[in-house]
C-alpha cells in the first residue's frame, strides 16, 4: 500500500541521451545511429507518450570528457556517455512540436549560462508546448568543462552551489516579471500588455545583476518544473529546497530508501509539503518474454561494453582519473570530488558485492545484471517492491539501446503497472505539473520560499 | 537580365517575429495570436515549405526595449516589435521536426553568449535538419539588454566587433575540431569515433580561452550558413569577410544598388568571389487581387498602427530615445548610435519624402506604402525591377501580420515569380547552402580566410 506521504500511482521519467546513448547500447543490432537527426526524437518522443511517460529527460555536459587517462580519446573511441552529445535545447523543441502532453526536460549548468538566456529558454519552451517544460538544474564539475569556457579548472561545490541558488532566484524573478494576467491582447483599445503588470527584477546580488523584466510573458506552469539531482549535502539540501522532481541512482532498495526518507524529511524540515517532491531512481530495465531470455540479453549487452567505455564515463561522473588503478582489484577508498551518488553505488558495488574496477566498468557501461532484468511481470514486480517499500516516487526509465528499449518496457512492463493499478491509462491533466500532482506555483513562489529561508 | 554577378533565380528568406509580428499587425483580424504555440511555427514553416522559400529568418532581443521616453511601456502596450519575443533557438527546433526543407536561421548575440554554447547549438540544429541551419550574428548594443547580463552599459562598437570576429573565429575552429570521417560508428570493431580525427582547438585570444574538442560532429553544412546584417563601416567589413547572406533595409532602388556594390566590391577586395554572398533587403510586401483592394488594405493597416509603438521601435532600432522630438516636425540631423542601415532609410524618407516624425513611426509601426503594394503581378514587377536592377539577389519577405500575409505572398506573388523564371518551382537539394548556391566549406576554411587577413 502506497502511505499517504505519497500518490497512489508512480511517475516515470525516461531518460534519453541525445547522442549513442549508454556504452556499448550504440553496438547492438536493435540501436538505432540516427540520433543525429529530428526524426530519431520524434519517434522516441511518440514511444513515450503512447506509453503515458509523465516527461522525458536529456542529461547533458559540456565537453567530451577527458578524466581518465587525460585524455578524451576512450569516449570517442567507445561512443561512452560524453562522446557525443546534441544541445538537448534545441532537441526539446523538436519534441515541443511533436507530442501533446509528455514533459520535456533538460539539463542546463548554472555554472556556464546566464539567467536571463536560461529563464527566456525555458520560458518559450513551457509556451511553445503548452507548459510541459522542466529544467535540469546542474552546476558542472568537469575541468574539461570549465577550459570550454574560459577557466583552467572549475568552481569549487561550495561556490558553484551559491551561485546556482542565486541563480535559480533570479530566474524564477524573471518568470514572476510578467503577471498572470499581463498580456491583454485588446485589439480594439489597443492594449497588447498591460505596463502596470509587467515588473522589472532589479537583481543586484553576488554574481548576478539582472534588470528585467523577461520579454516572454509568464509561463503556462508558472514557474517550469525544476528537477535536480544533487547527493552531496550540499545538493540534497538545495534539491530538497528548490526541487519538484529529483533525479538519484541506487544499487539497491536500501539505499534508495534512505535517501528517499533523507530528502523527505529535508524538505519538511524547509516547511514544504513532502509529497511536493518527486525521487524518480534511475533503472535500466532488461526485458523479455521469458527470464531466460532476459537474462541472456544482458549478458549480450554485457558483452558489447568495453571495460574502459565503462570506467571512462565513471572516471568523469566521479571526477577522478581511474586509469591507473589496477583493473582487475577493487577499487579502494579514495576521496571523489564528483558526482557523490554515483560514488555511493559504486562503494556498495565494490564492499557488498566485490566488484573490481573492471566488473564495475563493465556493469557502469550499460547494464544492470540485477533487479530489473526478466519479464514484463518480473520487472513490474520490482518496480512495485520498490515504490510500495518507501523507496521512491516512481522512476527514471533508462534504455539499454535506444529507441528501442523504450518500446520494449511501454508495451511490456506499463500495461503490467496499469493492470496493478500503479501508473496512469490516460493523461489526466495537460501540463507537467499535472501529470506530477503539482501545483502551479503563483506568482512570488519563489520570493516566498526563500523568504523564510532567510528568516529563521 | 541577371548579370553574370549574380544567380539566374532570386534567394526568398521570410523575416519571422517569435511573438506579435510587426506593430498594429497583431490587431488586424486577419492576424492570430496563438505566437506562443508550436502550432503556429508548423504552420508558418509548412506555408514558407509550400512557397519553396529558401529560409526563415528569426530576428532577436535580450530585452524589452526602453529606449523611447527611457521606459518599455510604449513597447508592451502597443505590441511593438521588442514587447515580447520567444527565443529562436528551441522555435528552431520546433521546424528543425515539422519541415523537411526550409532552411532555419536564429539570431544569437556574440556579446552575450559563449562560443562553445553557440558552436554547440548550431551544430546540433545543422544535425536534427539535416543540414538546414544558419545564424545571424549580431553584436547587440541597448543598454536594456547590457543591464540584463551584468553591465550597466552594452559595449563600445568597435570592441563589440573585436569580440564578434574573434568569437565567429572559434566557433567555426570549434565546427572544423571533428574532421568530416571522424565519426565511423564500426559495431564490430568497435570504432565509435576515431580519436586521431577529433582535435582540440587550444583557442587563448583576448576575448575567449577554448580548449574543445566540441561535443558533437562537424556539421553536415560544414558550417551553418552565416547571416549578418551591419550597415555600419565596420559591420560591412565584417559582412563581406564572413558573411553568406546579408540581411538589410532600404527605402529605394537606388540606395539598396549602392549597398549592393558596395558590399559585393569590399567581398572581391577580400578575395571571395561576389557570389558568394546573398544580399536579401527586407521588404513588406502587401498583395491583394485588385491595386485598389491593395491600396485600401495599406491604409487600413497604417489605421492600426499607433505612431508611438512604430517609434518606440525605431528608438530602440537608433539607439535614440526620440520622444523629447517634436512628432510633427521632421527628424533633425541627429548622432545616431543604433542600426545605421534603418537610419539611411529614416534620412531618406525624411529627405526625400518630407515625413514628419509621427509619419514615421506609423510607417516604421507596419506598412510600406510605396514599391510593393498591389496585385500579385504588380508586386513581382517591383521585385523583378530590384532583382535585375541589381539591387540584390533576392527579399527578406516580412508579414504585415503573421501569418496570414506569407500565405498571401507564397499563394500570389511566388507563382508570377516562377510563371517568369525567376524562383525555383522545387527545391533542388537537401541543404540551406544547396538553396542558396554556396558551396559546404571544408575544414580549416575560416582559418584559411583568416590567415589570408592577417597576411596583407
Amino acid at each position: 500500500m502506497p502511505s499517504p506521504d505519497r500518490d497512489d500511482q508512480l511517475h516515470l521519467a525516461a531518460f534519453v541521451t541525445a547522442g549513442p546513448g549508454r556504452p556499448g547500447g550504440w553496438r547492438h543490432p536493435a540501436s538505432v545511429s540516427d540520433w543525429r537527426s529530428a526524426a530519431y526524437y520524434r519517434r522516441i518522443g511518440r514511444t513515450l507518450e503512447r506509453a503515458r511517460f509523465d516527461l522525458v529527460f536529456f542529461a547533458d555536459i559540456l565537453a567530451v570528457p577527458d578524466r581518465y587517462g587525460g585524455s578524451p580519446d576512450p569516449q570517442l573511441r567507445h561512443g561512452a556517455l560524453g562522446s557525443m552529445r546534441l544541445d538537448p535545447t534545441p532537441v526539446l523543441g523538436v519534441l515541443a512540436g511533436a507530442t501533446e502532453h509528455l514533459g520535456l526536460a533538460a539539463t542546463v549548468s548554472t555554472t556556464y549560462a546566464e539567467p536571463y538566456s536560461v529563464a527566456r529558454s525555458f520560458a518559450t519552451l513551457d509556451h511553445l508546448s503548452g507548459g510541459r517544460a522542466a529544467w535540469n538544474v546542474v552546476t558542472s564539475f568537469q575541468d574539461a568543462e570549465a577550459r570550454n569556457f574560459g577557466r583552467e579548472t572549475h568552481i569549487d561545490r561550495a561556490s558553484r552551489y551559491l551561485r546556482a541558488e542565486e541563480f535559480v532566484r533570479v530566474t524564477a524573478e524573471l518568470w514572476d516579471s510578467w503577471d498572470d494576467d499581463a498580456l491583454v491582447l485588446d485589439r480594439d483599445a489597443p492594449l497588447f500588455a498591460d505596463p502596470a503588470r509587467v515588473h522589472r527584477v532589479d537583481h543586484h546580488g553576488a554574481w548576478f545583476d539582472v534588470q528585467g523584466p523577461l520579454n516572454v510573458a509568464r509561463p503556462p506552469q508558472g514557474y517550469p518544473v525544476l528537477i535536480q539531482a544533487g547527493a552531496s549535502p550540499a545538493g540534497r539540501d538545495f534539491a530538497s529546497r528548490w526541487a519538484d522532481v529529483i533525479f538519484c541512482s541506487h544499487a539497491s532498495l536500501e539505499s534508495a530508501r534512505d535517501f528517499y526518507a533523507d530528502i523527505k524529511g529535508r524538505a519538511a524540515a524547509h516547511g514544504r509539503d513532502p509529497r511536493e517532491i518527486k525521487i524518480l531512481p534511475a533503472i535500466t530495465p532488461i526485458v523479455a518474454d521469458t527470464t531466460e531470455a532476459a537474462r541472456a540479453k544482458s549478458a549480450e549487452l554485457a558483452d558489447l561494453v568495453v571495460p574502459e567505455a565503462g570506467l571512462s564515463t565513471l572516471s568523469y561522473h566521479l571526477d577522478i582519473d581511474l586509469a591507473p588503478f589496477p583493473h582487475d582489484e577493487r577499487l579502494p577508498d579514495v576521496d571523489v570530488p564528483g558526482v557523490q551518488g554515483h560514488y555511493q553505488e559504486v562503494r556498495e558495488l565494490t564492499e557488498k558485492h566485490g566488484m573490481t574496477l573492471r566488473q564495475l566498468g563493465r556493469r557502469y557501461g550499460g547494464t544492470h545484471e540485477g533487479d530489473f532484468v526478466g519479464t514484463p511481470r518480473e520487472v513490474a514486480d520490482g518496480l512495485e517492491e520498490w515504490f510500495t517499500g518507501g523507496a521512491c516516487d516512481g522512476f527514471t526509465v533508462t534504455a539499454v539501446y535506444q529507441p528501442g528499449a523504450f518500446d520494449e518496457f511501454g508495451e511490456g512492463v506499463v500495461p503490467e503497472l496499469q493492470r496493478r493499478g500503479l501508473f496512469r491509462t490516460d493523461y489526466e491533466g495537460t501540463t507537467l505539473r499535472d501529470h506530477l500532482g503539482l501545483a502551479r506555483p503563483t506568482a512570488g513562489e519563489w520570493r516566498r520560499r526563500a523568504a523564510r529561508e532567510d528568516t529563521p
